[in-house]
């Protein structure tokens, strides 16, 4: 595996590697329990931009470090928006679409606690692999807000409707036992065996013709349509009014204490 | 758990209680087999109106009596929709747009035998309980009629394509066991746990802020966009067509006589 | 079961049995491993195009022969589209469209391999039953092309994204066991089984009113939209571009010397 030497659109919170036309993008904040700030959101979004330019890279995996995936996004952070100097946004609102245009094959290694968007991100993975110390939980619902990245349409698919209801409406932890049962997880592996059991479904994949996994990937989006988009887009009205009311306010001070 | 007075718009034939936020709605109709007609249809569609509009509740749970959750729509008024006097529709067709509105979590605790409606209702629940003495059957192809509810839509979402194709067109019994690997029933427990298992959800739901539930509530709902109204709509289309029909009539003859 | 003469319009490639309103299709043609050529595909949809037209056939089976269910379209025709004299497509073209609109309850019974064609036409089936010797397998990415007959919508409606996206992007065999675990397949049965369960099921479906089947299948499939048909059509476009090109050829050279 090829270390790559980062480029300046690259955080130090974001390991980068390439190895058979695989990236391997590594979250690496444990200060912070791998939380998102806008600096790594950026971040992420460079490196998939940078790997749909890059006809030598046919497939990206996900992971994180330590005993987290990704605690979610910066509590710090979600109150306020920036924006680039040419307008586009920082963070959360920046990287979306561009997840949701990445026509590359996708697979997530959840590797430890897998929080808020670190668990609505995963539906938009082609495979998700877990290793046993995997735990999952969307605490929208204490924190006072509602679903992200699409997640009130994306984990009923993934999960069934009901899975994902009770997931949501309780803020109930999942091992990685129950997020495979439920369809959120394709496979669960030993810790050692996660990120060797990722890259070899990609090196698999990446063998593939590159226009033969592009155009298929484009397909199975297009098959979707718009609706990820609406979704996302009527969630993200809703959790700009939520965020900073009383509710949320009241729930973030409870949340704080508690 | 308080007993509320019964509102004049609530029939004999359905209980309700509240609790720490959670309204339990029980059909109490053992003469008929918990069998839905007009004025249980109103009932709970009342009932459904005023846990919507009350800001203390926050979950509801529906459940039935003695052996039967509901037999189904009383095979007597399914051929004479009645209105109000204000021009609303009586019985099923009044009762649906209330509940495809629903934008409050809402489960369902199956006690006994789920036949027609009391299955093609389950997919609106957001988690479904039932007893281990629960069963499960839609009878619409020996009746000579179809799918209602938009259980055509509903029921391949939940159950599958090819499990609902199968339940549909053979009008098979299922278990409690295959309900729950069909995907229709999430959890199975003894007949003494399903009330208690449910109000034991809904509770740790009701202890979210209300504005959370009702906006994710609603955010799920508008994922799958209209899909739901117009499937109901284009089987009540065809349902009028076909009841009463020389093929309906006959099936309800062999169907008594057998 | 009574065999059937066949009509003028059916090959030898195709056999036609019918018992109780129950038309059993058999695939035979085990020289070439159960492979669609274009009079097989004109053969299956003038199948069921007369079964459709015809009150007394209620529900179709599909079968194959000997260790194939199919083993995919031809190589040797897929770049070169034929029409009939009134200008309607021959073979996949023209048959895709006929099976889109089948209103009949269609059961398969997959006896031994399905590739290609072989596993994409499965989610047309309403009930996919299978012998445990069945595999399934989708080769597109090493042959250059991409995903047909639906397959980018349908195959994740039945395997869920994560399987499916794995399974095409992989190339990879599923076993009988796997394509059930996976939801391509909801029974597996051993092989002296698989028929006679098929048309077991296939009879019960049969004693039903054909109204009621029909207007149910309608429903099912409008519930669905024109989702089908549109994702049809968007990968034809891609697969008509793909076939023939650079890679597509490279891809069959490699594939014919491995």
């Amino acid at each position: 595996m090829r270390p790559v030497t980062p480029s300046p659109s690259l955080p130090p919170t974001l390991r980068r590697e390439t190895v058979d036309g695989v990236v391997l993008l590594t979250i690496d904040r444990p200060d912070a329990l791998g939380a998102f700030h806008d600096d790594l959101w950026d971040g992420i979004g460079a490196a998939l931009t940078q790997a749909r330019g890059d006809d030598d890279v046919r497939c990206v995996v996900l992971t994180g470090t330590g005993r987290t995936f990704t605690a979610g996004q910066d509590l710090a952070e979600m109150a306020a928006p920036r924006q680039h100097d040419d307008g586009r946004d920082h963070g959360y609102r920046g990287f979306m679409p561009v997840l949701e245009e990445f026509d590359k094959p996708l697979v997530a290694a959840v590797n430890g606690m897998a929080v808020g968007i670190g668990t609505t991100l995963l539906p938009f993975c082609d495979v998700v692999l877990a290793s046993t110390e995997a735990r999952f939980k969307v605490p929208f619902m204490p924190l006072g807000v509602t679903t992200e990245a699409a997640g009130s349409l994306l984990l009923p698919e993934r999960m069934g409707w009901q899975r994902a209801a009770r997931m949501v409406f309780t803020a109930s932890w999942l091992s990685a036992a129950e997020a495979q049962e439920a369809g959120l997880v394709l496979e669960v592996v030993e810790p050692d065996a996660l990120v060797p059991s990722a890259l070899e479904l990609a090196r698999t994949i990446a063998a593939m013709p590159l226009d033969s996994l592009v155009t298929t990937k484009r397909l199975m989006m297009a098959a979707r349509g718009d609706a990820v988009r609406a979704a996302r887009q009527r969630e993200d009205a809703e959790f700009a009014r939520m965020v900073g009311s009383a509710a949320n306010a009241a729930a973030l001070a409870s949340f704080s204490k508690g």
